[in-house]
Protein backbone atom coordinates (compact mmCIF):
# COMPACT_ATOMS: atom_id res chain seq x y z
CA UNK A 1 0.00 0.00 0.00
CA UNK A 2 1.22 3.40 -0.28
CA UNK A 3 -0.94 5.37 2.42
CA UNK A 4 -0.78 8.84 2.50
CA UNK A 5 -0.51 10.92 5.75
CA UNK A 6 -2.50 14.31 5.81
CA UNK A 7 -0.72 17.13 5.90
CA UNK A 8 -1.80 18.03 9.60
CA UNK A 9 -0.07 14.67 10.64
CA UNK A 10 2.65 15.84 8.99
CA UNK A 11 2.98 18.82 10.31
CA UNK A 12 2.54 17.62 13.73
CA UNK A 13 4.74 15.23 13.16
CA UNK A 14 7.76 17.91 12.02
CA UNK A 15 7.18 19.88 14.73
CA UNK A 16 7.42 17.11 17.43
CA UNK A 17 11.09 15.83 15.53
CA UNK A 18 11.68 19.86 15.58
CA UNK A 19 10.94 19.90 19.25
CA UNK A 20 12.80 16.78 20.43
CA UNK A 21 16.05 18.15 18.29
CA UNK A 22 16.18 21.28 20.05
CA UNK A 23 15.95 19.06 24.18
CA UNK A 24 12.41 19.02 24.76
CA UNK A 25 11.59 15.54 25.42
CA UNK A 26 8.13 13.59 26.32
CA UNK A 27 6.69 10.64 26.04
CA UNK A 28 5.23 9.94 22.87
CA UNK A 29 2.14 8.53 22.69
CA UNK A 30 -0.71 10.23 21.26
CA UNK A 31 2.04 12.38 19.12
CA UNK A 32 1.08 12.81 15.71
CA UNK A 33 -1.50 10.25 16.34
CA UNK A 34 -2.24 8.07 13.17
CA UNK A 35 1.71 7.88 12.35
CA UNK A 36 3.94 5.17 12.81
CA UNK A 37 6.28 5.28 15.72
CA UNK A 38 9.19 3.16 15.77
CA UNK A 39 11.62 1.79 18.47
CA UNK A 40 15.47 2.58 17.62
CA UNK A 41 18.69 0.37 17.95
CA UNK A 42 21.84 1.23 16.86
CA UNK A 43 25.07 -0.84 16.43
CA UNK A 44 28.62 -0.81 15.43
CA UNK A 45 28.88 -1.68 12.20
CA UNK A 46 30.35 -5.04 12.72
CA UNK A 47 27.38 -5.94 15.22
CA UNK A 48 25.27 -5.18 12.38
CA UNK A 49 24.70 -8.50 10.54
CA UNK A 50 23.91 -10.45 13.37
CA UNK A 51 21.18 -7.55 14.86
CA UNK A 52 19.38 -7.35 11.11
CA UNK A 53 19.50 -11.17 11.70
CA UNK A 54 17.95 -11.52 15.09
CA UNK A 55 15.35 -9.88 13.90
CA UNK A 56 14.40 -11.76 11.46
CA UNK A 57 14.88 -14.85 13.45
CA UNK A 58 12.59 -13.16 15.70
CA UNK A 59 10.05 -10.70 13.78
CA UNK A 60 7.49 -10.96 16.37
CA UNK A 61 9.08 -8.61 18.53
CA UNK A 62 11.60 -7.11 16.08
CA UNK A 63 10.32 -6.21 13.08
CA UNK A 64 12.24 -3.88 10.74
CA UNK A 65 10.72 -0.87 9.50
CA UNK A 66 14.19 0.25 8.17
CA UNK A 67 17.87 -0.05 8.39
CA UNK A 68 20.04 3.70 8.39
CA UNK A 69 23.07 2.65 7.07
CA UNK A 70 26.98 3.23 8.28
CA UNK A 71 27.65 6.82 7.23
CA UNK A 72 23.79 8.12 7.28
CA UNK A 73 21.63 9.60 9.64
CA UNK A 74 18.28 10.76 8.10
CA UNK A 75 15.75 7.83 8.00
CA UNK A 76 13.39 7.62 4.53
CA UNK A 77 10.42 7.16 6.80
CA UNK A 78 10.40 11.09 7.80
CA UNK A 79 12.43 13.06 4.79
CA UNK A 80 14.66 15.83 7.14
CA UNK A 81 15.05 14.00 9.79
CA UNK A 82 18.34 13.20 11.89
CA UNK A 83 18.34 9.80 13.71
CA UNK A 84 21.05 10.99 16.44
CA UNK A 85 18.76 14.00 17.47
CA UNK A 86 15.54 14.18 16.91
CA UNK A 87 14.14 11.34 19.72
CA UNK A 88 12.85 13.21 22.71
CA UNK A 89 15.53 10.74 24.78
CA UNK A 90 18.53 8.04 24.11
CA UNK A 91 19.95 5.16 26.73
CA UNK A 92 23.83 4.69 25.96
CA UNK A 93 24.97 1.31 26.41
CA UNK A 94 28.55 -0.03 26.81
CA UNK A 95 29.13 -3.37 27.54
CA UNK A 96 25.33 -4.76 28.21
CA UNK A 97 25.10 -1.74 30.79
CA UNK A 98 22.67 1.60 30.44
CA UNK A 99 25.87 4.17 30.91
CA UNK A 100 23.49 7.74 30.50
CA UNK A 101 20.31 8.60 29.17
CA UNK A 102 20.81 11.80 26.95
CA UNK A 103 18.55 13.67 25.09
CA UNK A 104 21.01 14.46 22.06
CA UNK A 105 23.11 11.60 20.80
CA UNK A 106 25.22 13.43 18.56
CA UNK A 107 28.43 12.17 20.81
CA UNK A 108 27.67 8.50 20.35
CA UNK A 109 27.97 9.09 16.40
CA UNK A 110 31.23 10.89 16.51
CA UNK A 111 32.43 8.34 19.24
CA UNK A 112 31.06 5.51 17.08
CA UNK A 113 30.89 7.05 13.08
CA UNK A 114 30.07 3.34 11.78
CA UNK A 115 26.52 3.02 13.90
CA UNK A 116 24.20 0.85 11.82
CA UNK A 117 20.56 2.01 13.42
CA UNK A 118 17.26 -0.04 13.00
CA UNK A 119 13.77 1.07 13.38
CA UNK A 120 11.79 -1.31 15.20
CA UNK A 121 8.11 -1.79 14.94
CA UNK A 122 6.08 -0.22 17.92
CA UNK A 123 2.76 -1.61 19.32
CA UNK A 124 1.30 2.26 18.96
CA UNK A 125 0.33 0.97 15.67
CA UNK A 126 -2.19 -1.60 16.13
CA UNK A 127 -3.69 0.52 19.35
CA UNK A 128 -5.02 2.65 16.72
CA UNK A 129 -7.12 -0.28 15.53
CA UNK A 130 -8.14 -1.48 18.73
CA UNK A 131 -9.24 2.31 19.76
CA UNK A 132 -11.32 2.53 16.43
CA UNK A 133 -12.86 -0.78 17.13
CA UNK A 134 -13.87 0.46 20.90
CA UNK A 135 -11.36 -0.66 22.90
CA UNK A 136 -9.71 1.30 24.87
CA UNK A 137 -6.57 1.44 26.01
CA UNK A 138 -5.74 1.67 29.88
CA UNK A 139 -2.48 2.87 29.65
CA UNK A 140 -3.57 5.36 27.33
CA UNK A 141 -6.47 6.75 29.48
CA UNK A 142 -4.66 7.14 32.89
CA UNK A 143 -1.69 9.00 31.15
CA UNK A 144 0.65 6.11 31.62
CA UNK A 145 3.61 4.15 29.66
CA UNK A 146 2.51 1.03 28.89
CA UNK A 147 4.01 -1.65 30.86
CA UNK A 148 6.73 -4.01 29.49
CA UNK A 149 8.14 -7.40 31.18
CA UNK A 150 10.81 -9.37 30.77
CA UNK A 151 9.99 -12.95 30.14
CA UNK A 152 11.26 -16.92 30.37
CA UNK A 153 10.59 -17.05 26.65
CA UNK A 154 14.49 -16.91 25.07
CA UNK A 155 14.65 -15.63 21.34
CA UNK A 156 16.45 -17.24 18.56
CA UNK A 157 19.63 -16.57 18.80
CA UNK A 158 22.09 -14.99 16.04
CA UNK A 159 25.46 -14.85 16.56
CA UNK A 160 26.52 -13.63 20.11
CA UNK A 161 23.34 -12.20 20.05
CA UNK A 162 20.92 -13.59 22.70
CA UNK A 163 18.00 -12.68 25.09
CA UNK A 164 14.31 -13.27 26.25
CA UNK A 165 11.43 -11.95 24.69
CA UNK A 166 10.09 -8.64 26.25
CA UNK A 167 6.27 -8.58 26.52
CA UNK A 168 4.06 -5.78 26.50
CA UNK A 169 0.79 -6.15 28.45
CA UNK A 170 -2.67 -4.55 28.03
CA UNK A 171 -5.92 -5.78 30.15
CA UNK A 172 -8.87 -6.37 27.88
CA UNK A 173 -12.44 -7.11 28.41
CA UNK A 174 -12.77 -11.27 27.87
CA UNK A 175 -15.41 -10.56 25.62
CA UNK A 176 -13.34 -7.95 23.44
CA UNK A 177 -10.26 -10.19 23.55
CA UNK A 178 -10.99 -12.47 20.43
CA UNK A 179 -11.47 -8.98 18.32
CA UNK A 180 -8.14 -7.55 19.98
CA UNK A 181 -6.60 -10.70 18.39
CA UNK A 182 -8.15 -10.50 15.22
CA UNK A 183 -7.38 -6.80 15.04
CA UNK A 184 -3.77 -6.80 16.17
CA UNK A 185 -3.38 -9.65 13.55
CA UNK A 186 -4.31 -7.37 10.64
CA UNK A 187 -0.57 -5.69 11.24
CA UNK A 188 2.04 -8.38 10.58
CA UNK A 189 4.61 -6.04 10.38
CA UNK A 190 4.06 -4.61 13.67
CA UNK A 191 4.14 -7.21 15.80
CA UNK A 192 0.92 -8.44 14.73
CA UNK A 193 -1.53 -11.01 17.03
CA UNK A 194 -0.96 -11.33 20.73
CA UNK A 195 1.39 -13.90 21.62
CA UNK A 196 0.02 -15.29 24.96
CA UNK A 197 -3.31 -14.40 26.53
CA UNK A 198 -4.28 -14.65 30.30
CA UNK A 199 -1.62 -16.92 32.29
CA UNK A 200 1.17 -14.13 33.40
CA UNK A 201 3.23 -17.28 34.84
CA UNK A 202 3.38 -19.41 32.15
CA UNK A 203 5.85 -16.54 30.37
CA UNK A 204 7.78 -16.89 33.58
CA UNK A 205 5.84 -13.03 35.17
CA UNK A 206 5.80 -13.63 39.03
CA UNK A 207 4.13 -10.24 39.88
CA UNK A 208 2.19 -8.46 37.15
CA UNK A 209 1.82 -5.46 38.98
CA UNK A 210 5.52 -4.85 38.89
CA UNK A 211 6.61 -4.57 35.00
CA UNK A 212 10.74 -4.27 33.59
CA UNK A 213 9.71 -1.38 31.77
CA UNK A 214 6.66 1.46 31.76
CA UNK A 215 3.97 1.88 34.18
CA UNK A 216 2.51 -0.19 36.66
CA UNK A 217 -0.49 -1.54 35.17
CA UNK A 218 -4.48 -1.66 36.42
CA UNK A 219 -6.54 -4.63 35.45
CA UNK A 220 -10.03 -4.44 36.42
CA UNK A 221 -12.51 -6.98 37.41
CA UNK A 222 -13.83 -8.92 33.78
CA UNK A 223 -10.39 -8.03 32.31
CA UNK A 224 -7.69 -10.60 30.91
CA UNK A 225 -4.05 -9.75 30.33
CA UNK A 226 -3.08 -9.94 27.12
CA UNK A 227 0.54 -10.05 26.11
CA UNK A 228 2.16 -8.79 22.75
CA UNK A 229 5.50 -9.04 21.58
CA UNK A 230 7.63 -6.10 22.44
CA UNK A 231 9.94 -4.15 20.21
CA UNK A 232 11.92 -3.30 23.68
CA UNK A 233 13.05 -6.68 23.08
CA UNK A 234 16.38 -5.55 21.58
CA UNK A 235 17.25 -4.02 24.57
CA UNK A 236 16.80 -6.81 26.74
CA UNK A 237 19.45 -8.85 23.97
CA UNK A 238 21.91 -6.01 25.08
CA UNK A 239 21.61 -6.38 28.64
CA UNK A 240 22.17 -10.57 27.63
CA UNK A 241 24.91 -9.77 24.97
CA UNK A 242 27.13 -6.73 26.15
CA UNK A 243 27.98 -5.92 22.74
CA UNK A 244 30.42 -2.88 23.42
CA UNK A 245 28.46 -0.09 22.43
CA UNK A 246 25.06 0.28 21.44
CA UNK A 247 22.47 3.10 21.23
CA UNK A 248 18.27 3.11 21.90
CA UNK A 249 15.58 5.29 22.16
CA UNK A 250 14.18 5.63 26.02
CA UNK A 251 11.06 3.01 26.10
CA UNK A 252 8.40 5.04 25.67
CA UNK A 253 10.47 7.76 23.68
CA UNK A 254 9.46 6.69 20.40
CA UNK A 255 10.65 7.89 16.96
CA UNK A 256 8.06 9.65 14.62
CA UNK A 257 7.47 9.22 11.36
CA UNK A 258 5.73 10.42 8.53
CA UNK A 259 4.21 7.05 7.72
CA UNK A 260 0.73 6.85 8.66
CA UNK A 261 -0.64 3.53 10.43
CA UNK A 262 -2.36 2.74 7.85
CA UNK A 263 0.73 1.64 5.60
CA UNK A 264 1.21 -1.85 7.85
CA UNK A 265 -2.56 -2.53 8.36
CA UNK A 266 -3.44 -5.66 5.47
CA UNK B 1 1.33 -20.35 14.19
CA UNK B 2 2.79 -24.35 14.49
CA UNK B 3 1.07 -26.52 11.91
CA UNK B 4 2.32 -29.92 12.46
CA UNK B 5 3.31 -31.80 8.85
CA UNK B 6 1.91 -35.34 8.07
CA UNK B 7 3.79 -38.91 8.04
CA UNK B 8 2.86 -38.81 4.33
CA UNK B 9 4.77 -35.26 3.94
CA UNK B 10 7.83 -35.97 5.93
CA UNK B 11 8.57 -39.30 4.37
CA UNK B 12 7.72 -37.22 0.74
CA UNK B 13 9.88 -34.58 1.31
CA UNK B 14 13.13 -36.75 2.87
CA UNK B 15 12.58 -39.29 0.06
CA UNK B 16 13.05 -36.25 -2.58
CA UNK B 17 15.74 -34.68 -0.50
CA UNK B 18 17.79 -37.80 -0.33
CA UNK B 19 16.79 -38.72 -4.37
CA UNK B 20 18.59 -35.23 -5.12
CA UNK B 21 21.55 -35.77 -3.00
CA UNK B 22 22.18 -38.92 -4.51
CA UNK B 23 22.30 -37.09 -7.88
CA UNK B 24 18.63 -36.61 -9.28
CA UNK B 25 17.44 -33.61 -10.41
CA UNK B 26 13.29 -32.44 -10.92
CA UNK B 27 11.43 -29.68 -11.17
CA UNK B 28 9.81 -29.90 -7.84
CA UNK B 29 6.37 -28.26 -8.56
CA UNK B 30 3.67 -31.11 -7.53
CA UNK B 31 6.53 -32.85 -4.80
CA UNK B 32 6.05 -33.41 -1.23
CA UNK B 33 2.64 -31.20 -1.86
CA UNK B 34 1.72 -29.17 0.94
CA UNK B 35 5.41 -28.46 2.29
CA UNK B 36 6.94 -25.13 1.78
CA UNK B 37 9.45 -25.14 -1.16
CA UNK B 38 12.28 -22.19 -0.78
CA UNK B 39 14.77 -19.98 -3.53
CA UNK B 40 18.39 -20.65 -2.46
CA UNK B 41 21.05 -18.05 -2.66
CA UNK B 42 24.51 -18.05 -1.18
CA UNK B 43 26.50 -15.33 -1.03
CA UNK B 44 30.48 -15.18 1.10
CA UNK B 45 30.09 -14.10 4.43
CA UNK B 46 31.29 -10.41 3.18
CA UNK B 47 28.19 -9.99 1.28
CA UNK B 48 25.63 -11.56 3.65
CA UNK B 49 24.63 -8.33 5.37
CA UNK B 50 23.75 -6.47 2.08
CA UNK B 51 21.92 -9.70 0.69
CA UNK B 52 19.81 -9.41 4.30
CA UNK B 53 19.27 -5.87 3.94
CA UNK B 54 18.35 -6.04 -0.01
CA UNK B 55 15.80 -8.81 1.24
CA UNK B 56 14.41 -6.78 4.26
CA UNK B 57 14.06 -3.68 1.71
CA UNK B 58 12.37 -6.13 -0.87
CA UNK B 59 10.31 -7.93 1.53
CA UNK B 60 7.72 -8.66 -1.20
CA UNK B 61 10.32 -10.37 -3.62
CA UNK B 62 12.61 -11.87 -1.24
CA UNK B 63 10.56 -13.44 1.88
CA UNK B 64 13.73 -14.26 4.46
CA UNK B 65 12.28 -18.16 6.14
CA UNK B 66 15.80 -18.98 6.90
CA UNK B 67 19.38 -17.75 7.50
CA UNK B 68 22.08 -20.82 7.56
CA UNK B 69 24.88 -18.95 9.01
CA UNK B 70 28.41 -19.63 8.03
CA UNK B 71 30.00 -22.75 8.91
CA UNK B 72 26.51 -24.34 8.84
CA UNK B 73 24.85 -26.52 6.09
CA UNK B 74 21.87 -27.90 7.54
CA UNK B 75 18.58 -25.96 7.53
CA UNK B 76 16.53 -25.76 10.66
CA UNK B 77 13.58 -25.79 8.35
CA UNK B 78 14.51 -29.57 7.07
CA UNK B 79 16.43 -31.46 10.17
CA UNK B 80 19.17 -33.86 8.78
CA UNK B 81 18.81 -31.68 5.46
CA UNK B 82 22.54 -30.65 3.89
CA UNK B 83 22.20 -27.21 1.72
CA UNK B 84 25.18 -28.56 -0.19
CA UNK B 85 23.70 -31.45 -1.93
CA UNK B 86 19.95 -31.66 -1.35
CA UNK B 87 18.96 -29.28 -4.37
CA UNK B 88 18.20 -30.78 -7.98
CA UNK B 89 20.16 -28.18 -9.86
CA UNK B 90 22.15 -25.49 -8.53
CA UNK B 91 23.90 -22.32 -10.49
CA UNK B 92 27.32 -21.44 -9.36
CA UNK B 93 27.57 -17.37 -10.35
CA UNK B 94 31.33 -15.81 -10.78
CA UNK B 95 31.26 -12.05 -11.42
CA UNK B 96 27.71 -11.85 -11.69
CA UNK B 97 27.71 -14.23 -14.86
CA UNK B 98 26.04 -17.65 -14.77
CA UNK B 99 29.38 -20.09 -14.41
CA UNK B 100 27.84 -23.34 -14.95
CA UNK B 101 24.98 -25.13 -13.61
CA UNK B 102 25.88 -28.20 -11.09
CA UNK B 103 23.47 -31.30 -9.38
CA UNK B 104 25.68 -31.50 -6.07
CA UNK B 105 27.51 -27.96 -5.32
CA UNK B 106 29.40 -29.36 -2.95
CA UNK B 107 32.94 -27.73 -4.31
CA UNK B 108 31.42 -24.32 -4.11
CA UNK B 109 31.46 -24.98 -0.52
CA UNK B 110 34.62 -26.50 -0.43
CA UNK B 111 35.86 -23.12 -2.24
CA UNK B 112 34.53 -20.64 -0.76
CA UNK B 113 33.72 -22.39 3.32
CA UNK B 114 32.28 -18.91 4.35
CA UNK B 115 29.16 -19.18 2.31
CA UNK B 116 26.13 -17.70 4.03
CA UNK B 117 22.97 -19.11 2.70
CA UNK B 118 19.38 -17.87 2.22
CA UNK B 119 16.21 -19.41 1.82
CA UNK B 120 13.52 -16.98 0.28
CA UNK B 121 9.97 -18.14 0.14
CA UNK B 122 8.58 -19.71 -2.69
CA UNK B 123 5.23 -19.03 -4.75
CA UNK B 124 4.50 -22.52 -4.32
CA UNK B 125 2.76 -22.11 -1.24
CA UNK B 126 0.20 -19.73 -2.33
CA UNK B 127 -0.68 -21.78 -5.50
CA UNK B 128 -1.95 -24.48 -2.64
CA UNK B 129 -4.30 -22.13 -1.82
CA UNK B 130 -5.91 -20.69 -4.95
CA UNK B 131 -6.22 -24.63 -6.18
CA UNK B 132 -8.14 -25.33 -2.80
CA UNK B 133 -10.54 -22.00 -4.01
CA UNK B 134 -10.52 -23.66 -7.23
CA UNK B 135 -8.66 -21.42 -9.04
CA UNK B 136 -6.79 -23.88 -11.66
CA UNK B 137 -2.67 -22.92 -12.29
CA UNK B 138 -1.81 -23.10 -16.07
CA UNK B 139 1.76 -24.05 -15.74
CA UNK B 140 1.23 -26.87 -13.30
CA UNK B 141 -2.17 -28.05 -15.85
CA UNK B 142 0.72 -28.24 -18.69
CA UNK B 143 3.21 -29.64 -16.54
CA UNK B 144 5.60 -26.82 -17.27
CA UNK B 145 7.45 -24.02 -15.17
CA UNK B 146 6.14 -21.03 -14.32
CA UNK B 147 6.64 -17.98 -16.82
CA UNK B 148 9.20 -15.64 -14.84
CA UNK B 149 10.08 -11.93 -16.36
CA UNK B 150 12.52 -9.18 -15.58
CA UNK B 151 10.31 -6.04 -14.70
CA UNK B 152 11.09 -2.09 -15.27
CA UNK B 153 10.63 -2.01 -11.43
CA UNK B 154 14.18 -1.48 -9.87
CA UNK B 155 14.22 -2.80 -6.34
CA UNK B 156 15.45 -0.65 -3.43
CA UNK B 157 19.55 -0.64 -3.15
CA UNK B 158 21.34 -2.15 -0.39
CA UNK B 159 24.75 -1.66 -0.83
CA UNK B 160 26.72 -2.92 -3.20
CA UNK B 161 23.44 -5.03 -4.06
CA UNK B 162 20.73 -3.46 -6.63
CA UNK B 163 18.63 -5.44 -9.57
CA UNK B 164 15.02 -5.38 -10.92
CA UNK B 165 12.35 -7.22 -9.49
CA UNK B 166 11.25 -10.65 -10.97
CA UNK B 167 7.95 -11.39 -11.15
CA UNK B 168 5.92 -14.63 -12.14
CA UNK B 169 2.98 -14.59 -13.70
CA UNK B 170 -0.06 -16.92 -13.91
CA UNK B 171 -3.39 -16.16 -15.53
CA UNK B 172 -6.27 -16.15 -13.71
CA UNK B 173 -10.26 -15.60 -15.13
CA UNK B 174 -11.36 -12.20 -14.66
CA UNK B 175 -14.13 -13.36 -12.18
CA UNK B 176 -11.37 -14.97 -10.16
CA UNK B 177 -8.55 -12.11 -9.62
CA UNK B 178 -10.19 -10.55 -6.84
CA UNK B 179 -10.10 -14.25 -4.93
CA UNK B 180 -6.69 -14.76 -6.18
CA UNK B 181 -5.44 -11.24 -4.94
CA UNK B 182 -7.36 -12.19 -1.52
CA UNK B 183 -6.01 -15.74 -1.14
CA UNK B 184 -2.34 -14.84 -1.73
CA UNK B 185 -2.96 -12.05 0.85
CA UNK B 186 -3.42 -14.19 3.60
CA UNK B 187 0.12 -15.03 2.96
CA UNK B 188 1.99 -12.09 3.11
CA UNK B 189 5.23 -13.50 4.38
CA UNK B 190 5.24 -15.09 0.58
CA UNK B 191 5.06 -12.81 -1.56
CA UNK B 192 1.40 -12.20 -0.56
CA UNK B 193 -0.89 -9.76 -2.65
CA UNK B 194 0.06 -9.55 -6.83
CA UNK B 195 2.30 -6.29 -7.27
CA UNK B 196 0.32 -6.16 -10.86
CA UNK B 197 -2.42 -6.87 -12.57
CA UNK B 198 -3.69 -6.51 -16.25
CA UNK B 199 -0.66 -4.81 -18.02
CA UNK B 200 2.17 -5.92 -18.91
CA UNK B 201 3.75 -3.12 -20.60
CA UNK B 202 3.65 -1.19 -17.28
CA UNK B 203 6.49 -3.32 -15.79
CA UNK B 204 8.24 -2.99 -18.96
CA UNK B 205 6.98 -6.55 -20.20
CA UNK B 206 7.32 -5.89 -23.84
CA UNK B 207 6.63 -9.77 -24.67
CA UNK B 208 4.37 -12.05 -22.62
CA UNK B 209 4.66 -14.87 -24.72
CA UNK B 210 8.77 -15.03 -24.13
CA UNK B 211 10.15 -15.29 -20.11
CA UNK B 212 13.31 -14.49 -19.30
CA UNK B 213 13.04 -17.37 -16.75
CA UNK B 214 10.37 -20.37 -16.97
CA UNK B 215 8.37 -21.61 -20.06
CA UNK B 216 5.95 -19.62 -21.76
CA UNK B 217 2.74 -19.32 -20.70
CA UNK B 218 -0.70 -19.61 -22.52
CA UNK B 219 -3.37 -16.58 -21.81
CA UNK B 220 -6.61 -17.54 -22.63
CA UNK B 221 -9.90 -15.29 -23.54
CA UNK B 222 -11.32 -14.09 -20.60
CA UNK B 223 -8.37 -14.40 -18.63
CA UNK B 224 -5.99 -11.51 -16.87
CA UNK B 225 -2.42 -11.77 -16.71
CA UNK B 226 -1.85 -11.45 -12.49
CA UNK B 227 1.86 -10.98 -11.44
CA UNK B 228 3.32 -11.46 -8.39
CA UNK B 229 7.19 -10.45 -6.75
CA UNK B 230 8.93 -13.57 -7.45
CA UNK B 231 12.08 -15.30 -5.55
CA UNK B 232 13.97 -15.40 -8.48
CA UNK B 233 14.24 -11.57 -7.73
CA UNK B 234 17.92 -12.05 -6.12
CA UNK B 235 19.57 -13.81 -9.16
CA UNK B 236 18.52 -11.13 -11.12
CA UNK B 237 20.15 -8.66 -8.55
CA UNK B 238 23.29 -10.96 -8.67
CA UNK B 239 23.59 -10.31 -12.51
CA UNK B 240 23.41 -6.90 -12.25
CA UNK B 241 25.35 -6.34 -9.15
CA UNK B 242 28.31 -8.67 -10.35
CA UNK B 243 29.55 -10.53 -6.87
CA UNK B 244 32.31 -12.69 -7.40
CA UNK B 245 30.58 -15.50 -6.59
CA UNK B 246 27.22 -17.14 -5.59
CA UNK B 247 25.59 -20.18 -5.32
CA UNK B 248 21.59 -20.43 -6.04
CA UNK B 249 19.26 -23.41 -7.02
CA UNK B 250 18.17 -22.94 -10.48
CA UNK B 251 14.46 -22.10 -11.31
CA UNK B 252 11.80 -24.59 -10.53
CA UNK B 253 14.41 -26.70 -8.62
CA UNK B 254 13.44 -25.58 -5.29
CA UNK B 255 14.82 -26.80 -1.65
CA UNK B 256 12.16 -28.74 0.20
CA UNK B 257 11.38 -28.36 3.71
CA UNK B 258 9.55 -29.85 5.99
CA UNK B 259 7.61 -26.89 6.54
CA UNK B 260 3.78 -27.35 6.42
CA UNK B 261 2.73 -24.11 3.77
CA UNK B 262 0.10 -23.75 6.28
CA UNK B 263 2.51 -22.22 8.46
CA UNK B 264 2.78 -19.22 6.42
CA UNK B 265 -1.10 -18.47 6.11
CA UNK B 266 -2.42 -15.91 8.20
Amino acid sequence: MAVQATEDQLVAARAARAAYRAGFAEPTSGVAVGLTQANLISVPADWAFETLLFAQRNAKPCPVLEVIEQGEVESRLAPGSDIRTDIGRYRIWRDGGLAEEVTDASAAWAEHPDLVSFLIGCSFTFESGLMQAGISIRHQELGRNVPMYRTSVQCAPAGRLSGEMVVSMRPIPAGRVADAVQISGRTPAVHGAPVHIGDPSSLGIVDLSRPDFGDAPEVRAGEVPVFWACGVTPQAAIMASKPPFAVTHAPGYMFITDVPDAEYVL
